[in-house]
């Protein structure tokens, strides 16, 4: 019995990683958990057997047993908590550790859907280009404070944990907008070359590109 | 030895219990943990004493004995799993709280936020009455499908948890908007009719109506 996630069926992001079933891949590939994947379609998740499974009608689900959780970093610290490798023993490093989940989705992720969304829905684009340097202020301030912290260290408290994963997985939203300082461009790119992402992220993309096959255009 | 929160010297909401240290109050005040208040201005909030607790310099912080957090999700959670009261025993039941609690800093206050800031900061006001129906939307999009899972319970998965304690702190950002229909307004209202939330509730009031005595045009 392994668990079972869902993804998006055709991912908006043409296989680059950006939906966030790409943070639990990475998370069960970092504590050797093989897992199952269902393809959801844009019209199925807004349907009542997928909205039983996420009230908000998105991915990732995460089935395991009886078990039904929903929510990325709800699922990776439930994979963290389950598994050795993603948090500390001390316990005090482990909060820490937590900590900087939570840090990562509340504090650093906010500012950047004000970025993402305008590019991903046609609805709100409505003057973006005017707000654009407020919005790209906010993120440029926030990660500005998180690579002051951050300082040489290759990590955020110590060795790599779910924070740095989630971290990484909200800091990779900017890749390629230069809005990342060299540390922490660094950072990310640390993240990124961990076997355990790029298996998470081959997996991924193999679903994007086996799903627009028949698409030549997506291609 | 009690816990220390560092909380604003004077809250920008005018005592209306919407800065973060809230969540903190609330949950130490269900667990009937007593805790020490330290007073931060925004000064001092971007100082490095304060940044070496708080990376990105605000509130709250909460320190006991050698374990120094940041981020109220992070610290809410921690209370909550040091103390009984605020996660179930059961370990599915617990995860799923867990889940709320995610989904309430991940999924729904993103979009509460960017109502939030154009009201806060100047430098955001920029055409945000052109958006202002584009956020709206989302708002009532997210909260209605939230709404649609709550049903009829009075929880969000059986008992009180720290959950529903994070979702209503989210909630009550839209107290007044009208974006809450009235099965979640009651669900606010059930949230803060409990007598933990009122004791947190009066705890921060009075730190405003101290600060703002010797300033009467802020009464």
């Amino acid at each position: 019995m392994i668990p079972t996630i869902t993804v998006f069926e055709r991912s908006p992001d043409r296989g680059m990683g950006q939906a966030r079933d790409m943070r639990v891949r990475w998370a069960l590939e970092e504590v050797g958990q093989a897992y199952d994947v269902r393809l959801v379609s844009f019209s199925a998740m807004k349907q009542p057997a997928h909205l039983a499974l996420h009230p908000f009608g998105q991915i990732p689900t995460y089935e395991d047993g009886d078990l039904a959780l929903f929510e990325s970093g709800a699922i990776v610290f439930h994979i963290a908590q389950h598994h050795a490798g993603l948090l500390p023993d001390d316990a005090n490093a482990r909060a820490r550790a937590i900590t900087w989940m939570f840090a990562a989705l509340n504090t650093v992720e906010p500012p950047i859907l004000e970025r993402v969304s305008p590019m991903l829905l046609q609805y709100d684009k409505t003057n973006y280009e005017q707000r654009r340097p407020i919005v790209e202020k906010r993120i440029r301030d926030r990660v500005g404070q998180l690579s002051d912290r951050l300082g040489d260290a290759d990590w955020l408290d110590g060795a790599f944990s779910a924070g740095d994963l989630v971290m990484v997985g909200v800091l990779r939203r900017l890749n390629g907008s230069g809005l990342l300082d060299p540390n922490l461009a660094a950072y990310v790119a640390r993240g990124e070359a961990r076997p355990a992402f790029k298996r998470a992220y081959e997996a991924q993309l193999a679903v994007f590109t086996a799903a627009s096959a028949g698409y030549p255009h997506l291609q």
